[in-house]
């Protein structure tokens, strides 16, 4: 089995940009990326099963785990290393992850097991047949379950809410403030981010 | 072992008004408020340790099972119920809930379990011991942990994508639009709303 965390080394989580500068944004970036090879380490003890993370880059990165530098768009270069299965793919941006929900993802049963983002991302999977490929366009859950009922494929779904949410909006951060343990979570503790209590629900801010 | 599901029945889901009317607002709370229901009569079929739900509203309301009116502000009407252990609560809104979701929320052990919403609120929790009362002001999540940690309760958490959205929100709708299975999903493709794709996340719509 092969476990890919994909990883956009230049100009990464532009989406955050009206709260975070250039530089921030690489900062919290490889804060979260430290803290899902945290917890991908704490799953594995107790889960030999589960195998070692490669960084699928960008560029190159000064991490403490191999990485494989692919230059190509996220979508091409997922798609090369789905033609051997098993493979798992891990986004780096799962702030909240635990070992926990990532031992589900594991030990669902399925030739395609999902952990479906907010806004129909594709957060996590595990494809066991390699019949299975990626398409990160538009509403990316709802076309891998497509592309999986095409191939014949059974589906597991892995219905997590640490892995429902992927870092990528200014009201993400605010998931993250509340239930991150890792760096990124102190990091945004550290860079002046605040919960502000509203009418419904609370949110993160800054002066 | 007692269950409510507590429902606003005059004015409901007020922060919905910039996309559906009152007299829409009322239909779709009511839509899933059923599907709530349905979702916990499967749940139980297979888990008789699953008590059957009781509808906690703030008027007469005509539904298929028992209703208790208490016409009392939310967290009153619940502190009410919570003086008798153990006592669950869940919301009315949780169109996206399975009975698979439902089931862990009871098979978790703690004296309190709880399923987290996403800005920070409640969705849906088991109180095992009598010394456990809801604040449903600010970040209720927090602050019911802070009142296990005061009062000396273990805490079990359901982390759960299907659990933490609660349909309050315009931007709630795309989940229930993406996810939801039952009756509350029907009436939102009937009332016209399509899926949109945007730069990042899709979102639904009507014209």
């Amino acid at each position: 089995m092969q476990l890919f965390v994909p990883f956009a080394g230049q100009r990464p989580k532009t989406r955050l940009s009206e709260v975070l500068t250039a530089e921030e944004r690489q900062e919290f970036s490889r804060a979260m990326l430290a803290d899902v090879l945290e917890v991908l380490e704490r799953a594995r003890s107790g889960n030999p099963d589960i195998p070692a993370p490669t960084v699928l880059s960008t560029a190159p990165l000064d991490v403490d785990v191999p990485v494989v530098v692919d230059e190509r768009p996220l979508q091409e270069a997922v798609n090369a290393r789905l033609e051997t299965a098993p493979t798992a793919v891990v986004m780096a941006d799962l702030a909240l992850a635990t070992p926990e929900a990532l031992v589900r993802l594991f030990s669902t049963p399925g030739d395609l097991v999902i952990a479906a983002g907010l806004g129909g991302g594709t957060n996590a999977f595990l494809a066991r047949d390699s019949a299975f490929h990626v398409d990160y366009h538009g509403a990316s859950y709802l076309d891998h379950l497509a592309i999986a009922r095409e191939e014949g494929l059974s589906v597991g779904e892995v219905d997590s809410h640490r892995l429902a949410v992927d870092v990528d909006e200014p009201g993400d951060l605010t998931e993250l403030f509340l239930h991150g343990e890792g760096a990124s979570r102190d990091w945004l503790g550290d860079a002046g981010f605040e919960l502000e209590t509203t009418d419904g629900r609370v949110e993160v801010s800054r002066e």
